[in-house]
């Protein structure tokens, strides 16, 4: 594995899992594997979460990490090719990014979409230039279009509490928000669970709200929640903007928040957020306090995914 | 030791204070304590001294210390119990403590009072909901009412200057400052005082600026600084605003500056302050850059003060 | 060497280019140098390429970096002696400093030029003052008037870049920007120059652009920037702001934007920067991407200067 930016940066989904368990179970175990190495954690965007558990994940293996928050009036990167740079752009990626690549062995990006511009967000600009220019392995923290740490997080999450020989039914629905939101996290566990293969799918999302469909082929998609709940073994909740008419919040029907009634529909599901979650408008109270709840197991997690991945790229410098 | 919140987790005063002296004579004696132990560092209030400090402690004792400064209006956390977040709160402390909790071993917070409602302040909503949620010991790096890593280090620094048989007389007075600042440095002092017991114990305040009695109660408390200082071995001085009519300025009498002369009233008194201080507002020059300060010698002392605390908790996990 | 702060505190410039150069080939030799070893890297203004370097160097050599970005608003400090600080200062330099000092062994600084008031600036009263009251010794990160991480690069690359045995012609050109720059690189670059001696260095700049005599004294200065480059086998690019008439963008004179044309009068130069560059402004693409640029090198070789820098200090502790 050179880059980290999707799930087609990974041989075999299921060995990657296997390792963040094996590391959940032995932190330390390759405390040796990162010595004199280190990582550099570029924030064009700020974390909480995911820099934490990257940080932890590279102390873990014994690597330096070393975190640098842009912020973007300070250091504003131009991407543009040839451009003539009297405006407020300080640096060019042909030039920041070699630098960057002579200082750490792996370079972790964090670069979230401007929502304005679906060409844009989509060509995944910032995380190709990186690749191009930094002549080191690159690990997305989270890009425009995509959160693979975060993904091979939920696998992880749903293999753990899933025991039985038959396939679980994991539903991926949208819920409200009051800002328009990414579909990163929505795009990229679909783009997972179609990879992976071993869940029966579906999304359930307001008809506006389709996501791009490159990422989408394995799922069954609906638009009626209460159908896609029938039977479901794990309930993904996430909000996204629309893609279509991009970055837009057209309805934000309150209905669509999963309570703990409409669990009910479910085969005992366990609920999943990535987080930060608004509480009691996409999910409720109820849910997020009880058992049914995993959202801190994800997150907790989220050191044993960073942790597997950082490793198996250090395999290869 | 489970948390560090107040000089009520304290089992006794001077084996922590003979503990930070044993640690600022052997620095790293203890590198193993902390050997792939996380201490988290999580400040909603900016700082130099308290994070310098703690990070340096922590590191003596061979933890990993992650710093992380939350800008307030980039990660709000909700407190409500019940609430419906569709405001600006971005994630609720009832899902960002447990996850924290799982990230370190030790929590160390930071959160200043808004000095706006006494209640809010005084109930110490933050440290609350922390200990409640995050499962792991919450160390207090200065919260709405008090400073105890302060208060020990104020507590070792007058034991490594009195070597008398005698109880030192200690005066805590306030001095006049530009803006509205909270009460903790005094509430903890006072507490610490109390708790400590080995000085005779006076308070000198303006008459509008009471402190809350319940850290006072073994304080002499009078109006009048010049009587105060009448043999005094130990001066603090520490501006506060009001807590009864609460969180405001009302008299600022530059006439209570400590200065060279009013020193003269004392028994070469040592002059203690826990910095930043407004030179010649607060405290003059001349005392700051004479031999009676102690406020470098305080400044420094906090890190034995934080490997005190860290260590002992350091040996429970 | 105690400080770090100009050319004047280095010995002998070739033993320090030397020992970067050594550092480059075998950067983790002297690892144990600086066990349980501080440094602290204040950054009152903002940095890439120096705190990184810095930071990496540091950890190299076994040391604990800790990073603090002063945020001026939340920590301006206070440089006048006997200022009565009612205004917008929250702390003295006579206080923080000395506690700065108590906490690390060695203390970098980086702090920009207001460019206001020429007196102010160069009088480095805020290196001046962290010398005077820290107590330990300090490391310039680009002060007001100089950069001297950057010239021991810069001197270390062309060392690099020639193998002859006659000395090479060195030339510094003024460049295009947008912005009024410090002079620092400048200044520190021709001080380097003059104080190494083995280069025949030239300074082009138009007629308002004069640099402060003190440190150009070995340069020959012409206006013109044809003529300098006649030869030339290393040509240093960098814009500055005027030095008489303080701060000032008099003429911003596209044609003085080096090019690939005007590099032909050159004796197949290498061409410097020590970035950020503004593409197209100082220096065209054609050049950046072309094998004529030691960017990326110089940018690179930061870590061996400042590793260099660091040992020479931590072997006199």
């Amino acid at each position: 594995m050179k880059h980290f930016i999707s799930v087609h940066d990974v041989t075999n989904v299921n060995d990657m899992v296997q390792l963040a368990m094996h590391y959940k179970q032995h932190p330390f175990i390759d405390q040796h594997l990162g010595a004199n190495k280190r990582i550099g954690l570029l924030f064009l965007n700020p974390s909480l979460r995911t820099r934490l558990s990257t940080q932890i994940a590279a102390s873990n293996l014994g690597m330096e990490a070393i975190v640098f928050n842009i912020d973007k009036d300070g250091w504003a990167l131009e991407f543009e090719e040839g451009a003539i740079m009297s405006g407020h752009t300080v640096e060019h990626i042909k030039d920041a990014a070699p630098i960057l690549g002579q200082y750490f062995d792996i370079l972790c990006i964090r670069a979230f979409p401007a929502l304005q511009n679906k060409q844009d967000d989509y060509s995944e600009q910032v995380m190709k230039a990186f690749m191009q220019y930094a002549a080191v392995p690159i690990v997305s923290l989270e890009s425009a279009t995509l959160h693979p740490l975060q993904s091979l997080t939920d696998v992880l999450t749903i293999k753990e509490h899933w025991h039985k020989p038959t396939k679980p039914k994991v539903v991926l629905t949208w819920a409200p928000h009051i800002k328009a939101l990414p579909q990163c996290v929505a795009n990229s566990f679909s783009q997972w669970m179609t990879h992976w293969g071993e869940a029966e799918f579906v999304i359930a999302h307001p008809e506006d709200y389709a996501l791009d469909a490159t990422f989408t082929k394995s799922a069954t998609i609906t638009h009626h929640q209460d159908e896609a709940l029938q039977n479901a073994d794990f309930v993904y909740v996430k909000n996204w903007s629309t893609y279509h008419d991009y970055g837009k919040i057209y309805s934000n029907d309150p209905s669509w928040m999963l309570t703990e009634q409409k669990l009910q529909l479910t085969n005992q599901a366990k609920v999943m957020h990535c987080l930060p979650v608004r509480r009691n408008i996409e999910l409720s109270d109820e849910i997020l306090d009880s058992n049914a709840s995993l959202v801190n197991t994800q997150a907790g997690n989220r050191v044993w995914a960073a942790q597997a991945v950082l490793s198996t790229i250090l395999k290869t410098l």
